[in-house]
């Protein structure tokens, strides 16, 4: 893997001096062209051995382009842990938006290498953090992110005559860290590990790079070079395409789906309600203030068609939570700093911390759902969200947090009838505008659409529980019990 | 001040079911229009006494409006503490967008009276934090946010009354924690503290509004009629006019300035320079390693006439760093979500955690520079600027925050030079603009803006560094000595 970065590359000082110039302003230029482009952000992975120029490329590229829309990001392993998110939580939140250059200085490979170097991750762990990866790699090429991912190469030999070097001088010797004393104690074995990473992730979309470290001028001019030619490729040529979507799912021969087949019947009697809703919103009361919740995080995601009664139905599962706990955010437009990042990336910062909740009034499921409808993205796109949203699903899961998601289920009949109610009632009346009428008579196509993405997308850590709503005092308590079911099940 | 509070205010619950719902329709009604005319947002702060209807009237405006425009905040004292930021920091970072309904159930009140209030804090103390807290929310008014102050009262009686019958109902008892259980042992002592908090800050812009919690239809009703008033008001009325500012400084009679008066001919000889420089860069990158850095963090600003170098101050400063350590934040125009919030907003989102550094190139002294200028901002808002400015970076200072800034300065006739050579070198074109050249004839009110800016600005926790910068390499080799000196004082 490292071999053609040992052979001792090199350019001249002359020759650098000749070729500088010439790179930096082309750099410059593609840097200003992204910039009045707006249409897709740069992300720069520089990653490798320590003392192989990572953070001397960070500063030269700093150089040599415009600062003020280059986003250096620098992560510390183990950042978004204490917080109770996600571990790719912190890069999420990081990614540049559209027209900016983000460098990442230690990224998403830092802790899945360093773990398995020190013996700390096990193969079978380490072969799915990888997997992992390349599926979100995956996705942000999807989502238009020019990745470029550099590595910084330098041979044992190299490095021990660095340190040496820099040790001896009193100005630089702060320069050489104990970590950098390890990793040279260590070289076989993370040379070992990184070269199986980059093997495994070195994809058709984001291919690494490996760069000879040694030559401050060879390296300085192949990773601008790299840059240029990569931006240039994007800025000139045409919109990537991505591989075909697979066809969408064929809606069923005999009509019958997971929606018009339950049972709508279900319902509480107006005189039963207040008991069991009082008596379901206690258990919620009592296990959300459980001391085992501190370390775990809930996320309740409300879906339904338009006047399913998704927000009558969250406010009685407020009602029982501590204000402290909880917090409620209701999917609108996004802003135009959403809109300048991945499609997940609204969602993302609204976490929960470990101890906390988050209720989601609509989600990102919006994707699959009026997204796919409205063709507001591509086919491919909704297509790919499905898998996207299990990942995830799956990191929150995986990093406590409780998931759960909610449809709410009502017959096209019930809907008019609640439509007609808005109309009437005054203070209903901005409840309901032309575009709920115009997306009524889009039935159809929603219903297969939740179909699909109720199939898709209901996994083991985090199913759907599509609730009949036809009665709202029957979703009410049921949601509630649901939730009481699942924390108790959980905790 | 509780007096009127206790006298048991009572409403029936046939007038209660009279007047909730046309109530809740004139509510819903102000709230529409709030949303449309996206001019102002409105904050809510839900405090008092526990038990008092805190929460229920948090729900119940979320029920009774549009929960999806209403953004419901918990704070738990110490929440910015612990990540190195300033205590108010949560605070900034929560504040609803225009068009939006902000609750914070729990405030900037709460950790100053429970403070008072269990004797950690002392007299002195208390009062000033009171009096910073009028200045933040002064601040806020003037930036356009209706901030609503709702204190909810029970008197002793009717608080252990109410424990008595909650702890009595098996479904209910976990509503009372050990929490309430100690507020209403020492009910005289909380009760004091809050009334002197709010006497000392019920100003002018935003009064407290003192409600008898112990009647949920009177309570409901008070706390709903009181929003529905302030929001109309708002709504309907002409724009608030905040109270005159002083006249604007006026020039020095004999023309002599803080910059024209500086000794431009400071230079460094490019023989002496590079070593000046090593030897700079090496004390700034020992101390910005040194373990005492991780209690606190970095904020330097940089500002400058265009052309003054800093960009290039800047990576000259970044190279002596470890990557991992700092954060360049470029400003550059506001986006829409920084646009929907005061002023400071934008600058409040960067602030480092401890043992990090925010590197600003350009920032909120742009209120007092270019707004001021280019008129972008009234003459009141950049007069108010000054002392809102302090109040932030003494904040910052108080949380640990080393504050920095520097006034790269350079001269009209340098400016003319560097633009001149601009224009020649290929790839520093794009550096100069049309609105540059603009920007140049009106160097003399930049001038005075500048001097205003660093007479009214240099305090004690953030003095002004201004720097002769027509010789680059002097400039930059003292930036990093400055630099350097303040970390080894401080450290």
């Amino acid at each position: 893997m490292f071999e053609s970065a040992e052979i001792g590359h090199r350019i001249t000082k002359a020759r650098y001096k000749r070729e500088e110039p010439k790179l930096r302003e082309a750099l410059l230029e593609a840097q200003f062209d992204l910039l009045q482009k707006q249409d897709f952000p740069v992300l720069i992975l520089v990653a490798g051995v320590d003392g192989a120029g990572k953070g001397e490329t960070v500063n030269l590229f700093n150089e040599w382009m415009d600062p003020r829309h280059i986003r250096t990001e620098a992560f510390e392993s183990g950042d978004g842990a204490d917080s109770g998110r996600p571990r790719m939580w912190p890069f999420w939140r990081s990614l540049p938006r559209k027209g900016n250059i983000g460098m990442f200085f230690g990224s998403w490979y830092t802790q899945p290498i360093s773990e398995r170097a020190n013996g700390r991750s096990k193969k079978s762990v380490f072969g799915q953090e990888l997997e992992r990866i390349r599926h979100f790699e995956r996705m942000l090429a999807a989502e238009g992110v020019l990745l470029l991912k550099l590595w910084f190469h330098l041979s044992k030999d190299a490095q021990r005559k660095r340190l040496k070097k820099l040790g001896a001088n009193p100005l630089m010797s702060w320069r050489v860290s104990s970590r950098d004393r390890e990793h040279l104690r260590n070289y076989e074995r993370y040379a070992r590990i990184s070269a199986e990473t980059l093997r495994e992730t070195s994809t058709g979309e984001a291919p690494w790079q490996i760069i000879d470290g040694s030559d401050p001028h060879y390296r300085a001019l192949t990773a601008g070079q790299l840059l240029l030619d990569a931006m240039r490729r994007r800025l000139d040529g045409p919109a990537p395409t991505m591989s075909p979507p697979a066809p969408p799912p064929a809606p069923s021969l005999d009509g019958r789906d997971l929606l018009n087949s339950l049972d709508y019947r279900a319902r509480i009697a107006p005189t039963r309600y207040e008991k069991q809703l009082e008596k379901a919103q206690a258990r919620v009361a009592v296990l959300t203030r459980d001391k085992r919740i501190r370390d775990r995080s809930l996320v309740c995601v409300f879906e339904g068609m338009d006047a399913a009664g998704k927000g009558s139905t969250i406010r009685r599962l407020t009602r029982a939570m501590d204000a402290r706990f909880y917090h409620v955010v209701p999917i609108a437009a996004p802003s135009d700093e959403e809109r300048a990042q991945p499609y997940l990336w609204r969602f993302w910062r609204h976490l929960p911390r470990h101890g906390h909740a988050t209720i989601f009034d609509r989600s990102w499921y919006g994707r699959v759902l009026v997204e796919r409808v409205e063709g507001l993205c591509s086919e491919y796109d909704w297509m790919r969200g499905y898998h996207e949203i299990n990942e995830f699903e799956e990191q929150m899961a995986e990093s406590g947090t409780i998931v759960l998601k909610f449809w709410l289920s009502i017959t096209a009949e019930e809907q008019l009838k609640r439509f007609r109610e808005r109309e009437k009632v005054a203070y209903k009346r901005h409840k309901i505008t032309p575009e709920d009428w115009r997306n009524r008579k889009k039935w159809p196509k929603y219903e297969r659409a939740v179909c699909d993405m109720i199939e898709r997308t209901s996994t083991g850590h985090a199913p759907w529980h599509v609730v009949p709503a036809n009665d709202k005092r029957f979703a009410r308590v049921t949601v509630l019990q649901t939730l009481a079911d699942a924390l108790e099940a959980q905790l």
